[in-house]
């Protein structure tokens, strides 16, 4: 399988790591053969129809900065659609950092690689978030996969699990914490901390990016939010769609009231209906109720009861095994076998 | 799809209650059409080479106390085994009470059935428990799917869900609560009640059976936890091979000195190299520590984190829910896409 790899962060780095670690297994466990033909990232690509080989790619990004050092294929400069028109591929994979404002340049990369018949994998939120009914359209039309398994939850698989839940059933609500830096700074807070200093804390574990506000503002639970109304209630939404309140205007006050109540104050995104997100009161033994960075995303059935999934949400490697999970979804539809 | 069923419970009946809500629905969602040729209770059987009406079975059921006294079609006193020597069906269905001690008579209609080249489900712990290396062998000899999707939470796709964390990954650890009546009788001690008091009170909410010995020693909870570890795993193990120690033991003492240390006592069942249930002390708010009936379940990744589903574990509707599930399974299968 042949793999052209836009994005050399921390997730495309693990995922290397990861192939590089397992190639055996996978093709053991999967038929599966990785040949990552293309690398790129800021500092230009490496190209090698053979196949380059993972670790001495990760050494250029560790010695060089750019995987364009890697010796002999590295091609300063290059960027990413100069490569899809001139690298035989069947996979594209977007691993670029997330653009909530317009999704570029990923949302224009993957609408090429898609029109140009690539199988198409992305953890990348911004484009989803903003196209995701247009992008599944393109990609039905082409005849091809597109997955994004790592956009919600990091590793935790729950994409393939709401399926789960939706098979001889119906899921008719979905709610849940998908930000584990807003979450992080509400437990803080309910600890006693104030939010600045939540916030800081969160910033110094490396939970919390630079310039927070996307988390604290509600947008990046918007986003994910967005990918689940599509994926497992049908409904074609896009970002504009949500109703979003962030915490950033929650006092110490309100999460002292909650706590005498019993309950708790957690950012939840619901689609139930409309899609919203807002600081809501739970009550403290709800299972969505988790504490700290994690994750947890509760699905109302119709027939099979209320079925929720905990768990980290985040993490480069973590993210990188969801990566691998949609390329054994693209392998079998490549070998036929239809995708699940 | 010609069905045989054996076992008209709670389970059994919700199975028709569904199909016959859905049917036009599974054939157009997964093109799939259910015929329940045979039904089997403890009265009798019902047989129609055409398929029987799912609301006169339960019509006959709810009036005359066995589906033997379905119109026209009611056998009374025959058995599992007759019907399956003389019924043309392509699934069996053994929705039959649990039995720990030996598996019958499920086991030996099992491997009948199996044997006979039927694809098979089942929701009974007694035979998995008990032998599911064996059954599982031959069905692979066979050629035929065996899947028993209610067997372990209810209508929580629990294995399904275990099968996506292994995906490109590899589960190393599983451990939960997968019991509801003993997690509601500890979450009520911890309230203040006695053992007997709370035994008494899941009783009367329908949540312990009348001899509730299978799940205060331990019982159930290992039984699942076999299913798991041979699934989920790849260990071959039976019932014997579990160390298990259950809830009865226990005094109000050990729940008040884990309270005083944030800590709560759990009857946790746990694969890690071997098997092992029982009361097991795990801090508040590690998201295992659900509360009443509920069920959780931690699988442990080697490379995508912690991932844990949550959720009720029980329940009739929910529980053929699964054997939907399970039919969707052998309906691509037969299909020829292969079954995930």
């Amino acid at each position: 399988m042949r793999i052209v790899l836009a994005g050399f962060g921390v997730v495309g780095r693990s995922l290397l790591e990861i192939v590089s670690e397992q190639s055996e297994e996978l093709v053991r466990r999967y038929g599966m053969s990785l040949r990552f033909v293309a690398i790129v990232d800021k500092g230009g690509a490496a190209v090698s129809e053979n196949g380059l080989n993972p670790l001495k790619a990760l050494e250029s990004k560790r010695l060089k900065g750019t995987v364009a050092g890697y010796p002999g294929c590295g091609k300063p400069g290059i960027d990413t659609l100069s490569i899809l028109d001139d690298v035989e591929a069947d996979v594209f994979i977007d691993a670029l950092p997330t653009n909530l404002r317009d999704g570029e340049p990923s949302y224009t990369y993957l609408k090429k690689a898609i029109t140009m018949r690539l199988h198409t994998i992305t953890v990348n939120k911004g484009p989803l978030a903003l196209a995701l009914p247009a992008l599944k359209e393109l990609a039905e039309y082409r005849g091809v996969v597109l997955r994004f398994s790592g956009s919600v939850g990091g590793g935790m698989p729950v994409i393939e699990f709401a399926r789960q839940c939706a098979m001889g059933d119906r899921v008719v609500r979905v709610e849940g914490i998908l930000n584990g830096t807003t979450n992080y700074i509400l437990t803080r807070m309910e600890e006693g901390l104030g939010f600045q200093e939540a916030l800081r804390e969160a910033q110094e574990k490396g939970y919390a990016e630079r310039d927070p506000s996307l988390d604290i503002k509600g947008y990046d639970t918007a986003a994910k939010l967005v990918i689940l109304a599509n994926e497992v209630l049908g409904i074609r939404a896009t970002l504009e769609d949500v109703e979003i309140r962030g915490i950033e205007g929650l006092d110490g006050r309100e999460i002292e009231d909650a706590k005498r109540r019993g309950e708790t104050i957690r950012l939840i995104g619901k689609v139930d209906g409309g899609l919203r997100v807002e600081p809501t009161r739970i009550k403290v033994d709800d299972p969505l109720a988790v504490r700290y960075a994690m994750n947890a995303v509760a699905f109302q059935t119709e027939n099979s009861g209320r079925h929720i999934i905990t768990g980290r949400g985040a993490g480069g490697r973590e993210t990188a095994t969801a990566i691998l999970r949609d390329l054994i979804q693209v392998k079998k539809f490549m070998a036929g076998g239809g995708v699940t």
